[in-house]
């Protein structure tokens, strides 16, 4: 069989843009033999060096690792205006101006390809788009951010504060020297964004995925779960609720047997379900330049052999704000009689139905922590505002969502 | 946009053929929208009805969910022969005649996909092919028969024997009335066959899968297995080991931080390694008619969007047999002194190193629980024939092997 030569014109040069120039290198052999096709990388871009449109005459696949949005929407826009197929690991890029490009890619009849933006190494974007093409899906959720999820395991496992955590996490490069991104939950709530529009067809937009980070967790919040057997996630969500689209990004405890509850260090997992197939979760490293980089030579293969996605055009989405939650709450009180059945007297107004409580005593004052049966966010919270401004609360009360579900076991 | 009209030929109408008819009439709506062809099933041929050659001349794709070798082959085979794309979930047809059948698609350029055949809703087989084709691929593992891990779950959960858990599973439907190519792990040896020959690109044939399956499982086991925190599953393994591949299927112990160890009921789970992503894990429901149908209903997707696949054409494997693995040891001793240190000193001869050891006195007898760190499976085998000769052993010794890794936790 004779040999198809693919020119590969790389933008960026860093750490995954290294690894991927390396990685083309070793597995060029294998992927001519396996395709007909070897792919090569026949121009670079890098800030300070190449030619865009020269890189963009001579190539036939373009690969946008330089990561920002400005140059890098111009380019990817010049490449699908031209029909060259794009492959990228930008997901500020997508959720930004997701769908601006992926009309660009259809109306040119261009592959745009993105595994790598989403959840690492996880094969999330091809199992929703080829996989579960015929499959009508409930919700997607998942840990989508390593950063955060290393700290939060460091803290369960060894105790450690969030500050020291983070510092580890900065010190093994599994975080930024600016974590805010990561921490805050924004990062998580871009790859949400971006998995909304591919399970459900509507297009949601960053600022319509709420979202909340771990910088307010405390080592206490983690340990007082324990009793519960509970264990702390920042968990991103996307699901139909009511006609509509709720997407978000929160930290929940999560029961032991849920799947995602063993999820640790800087590792990711999605679990997409849908009625037809139960559920499917996949797991594996969410960062790493070689990781990344082997998701985006994926793409590459995909390309190569011709693979189109099923990507239509997206509707606006319709978003949910005021869904239904499990809660726990983590009073500090005073330690004296009635004060359990006052805060129990104003859960009790909301209809807040309350699962399980601990009470400790702490010199003068006492916790109390509770976890409440699932119930609308907005009433809890309006019977949270309520407690909180009881005498005998001392400290602004602390609330973390709780992910109730099992895991389950049986197929149909 | 006008729709093309994609015609399929059904062959079974069984519970999943059933399932899939039902799902196609459900779906070509949104698959229409997605794609512009909508499916539509123009032929069924069962046993009692149905012409073949006509069904074959009329269908745009074939989608085989009769099961069975006879005729089936036949049937798969003159489809590839027209150049038409078949589907199948039929993983005995695949571990008994994949090479011809992959020939014979090659050859004239029709795809043959069968994601349903290895491990339920799982996208093991799209993972390999497409995302990991650039990969270079050292091993998958996983769970890859429902009903075993039903049987095994439910042992260790309730305490029942082997024998009521199979009964249950029989009447849950998880098990067939007769279980044996399941519980004798004969379904797993052909689902690691097929996985095998694509992640290595090497021709796995069936007899060359060792296995052992779960009938001799006692509750004793699990039980004391418990003790040194382990859990019961059965395993198929598919790796590169200096330079051949061994592929087996084996009931193991795991420790609880194993990927595996969490996947509970009829659920199936795989693993792929590679060193550019370090780990995969996929997880899902491993049986059901309609999961099932779910899977095919992706293959089918992927047939009318055109995607090819990197399957190229395999050389025959190098087995390798004698393996290295750690085991757990169970004997049934004397009550009286010397026993251990005549074990013991048996082990060291083999240079076997002991991990853990739990003793238990039992009446005039004593029970000895060990694990192993290790070894070499032909030097272990040798230890354990001359420890069941000695004087003290009063049963045959019960050899398990046990998966020692801890999950990989962080990303490089």
């Amino acid at each position: 069989m004779s040999e198809r030569l693919v020119r590969i014109g790389l933008l960026g040069r860093g750490t995954v843009g290294g690894a991927f120039h390396d990685l083309v290198g070793e597995r060029a052999d294998a992927i001519a033999e396996a395709t007909g096709s070897r792919p090569e990388i026949t121009g670079v871009l890098t800030r300070s060096q190449g030619d865009f449109a020269e890189i963009l005459a001579t190539s036939d696949v373009i690969v946008e690792l330089m990561g920002g949005v400005d140059p890098t929407r111009e380019y990817v826009a010049q490449a699908l205006a031209a029909g060259k197929p794009v492959i990228t690991a930008n997901k500020q890029l997508l959720s930004r101006h997701g769908e601006e490009l992926f009309e660009l890619a259809a109306a040119n009849d261009a592959a745009l390809r993105f595994e790598a933006a989403v959840a690492g190494v996880i094969p999330a974007i091809r199992v929703i788009e080829e996989s579960l093409a015929g499959a009508h899906v409930e919700r997607v959720h998942g840990i989508v951010n390593g950063t955060t999820n290393f700290i939060l395991t460091e803290m369960a496992r060894s105790g450690t504060s969030y500050e020291d955590a983070l510092a580890e996490a900065q010190q093994l490069g599994f975080a930024e020297a600016d974590p805010s991104d990561d921490v805050s939950g924004a990062d998580a709530a871009a790859k949400i964004a971006i998995l909304a529009r591919l399970a459900f067809g509507v297009n949601v937009r960053l600022d319509q995925v709420s979202y909340e980070g771990i910088e307010h967790v405390t080592i206490e919040d983690i340990a007082y779960a324990k009793e519960f057997g509970l264990v702390l996630k920042l968990v991103g969500t996307a699901e139909r609720v009511n006609g509509g689209i709720s997407a978000r990004v929160f930290p929940a405890f999560l029961y032991p047997s849920h799947p995602l509850a063993t999820v640790n260090g800087s590792f990711n997992a999605v679990t997409v379900e849908s009625p037809a197939i139960t559920e499917i979760t996949m797991s594996g490293p969410g960062a790493g330049g070689l990781q990344t980089a082997s998701a985006v030579l994926g793409d590459l293969v995909s390309v190569i052999t011709g693979q189109s996605t099923t990507r239509g055009p997206a509707v606006p989405a319709e978003i949910v704000t005021d869904i239904t939650s499990a809660f726990y709450l983590h009073l500090e009180v005073e330690d004296k009689p009635g004060v359990l059945s006052e805060v129990a007297a104003k859960l009790a107004e909301h209809e807040i139905s309350v699962k399980s409580v601990v009470q400790r005593e702490k010199g003068s004052q006492a916790r109390l922590v509770m976890v409440m049966h699932p119930t609308r966010e907005s009433r809890f919270h309006a019977a949270v505002e309520e407690i909180a401004a009881l005498a005998v609360i001392r400290t602004r009360p602390r609330v973390i969502r709780v992910i109730e579900e099992e895991f389950e076991e049986g197929a149909a």
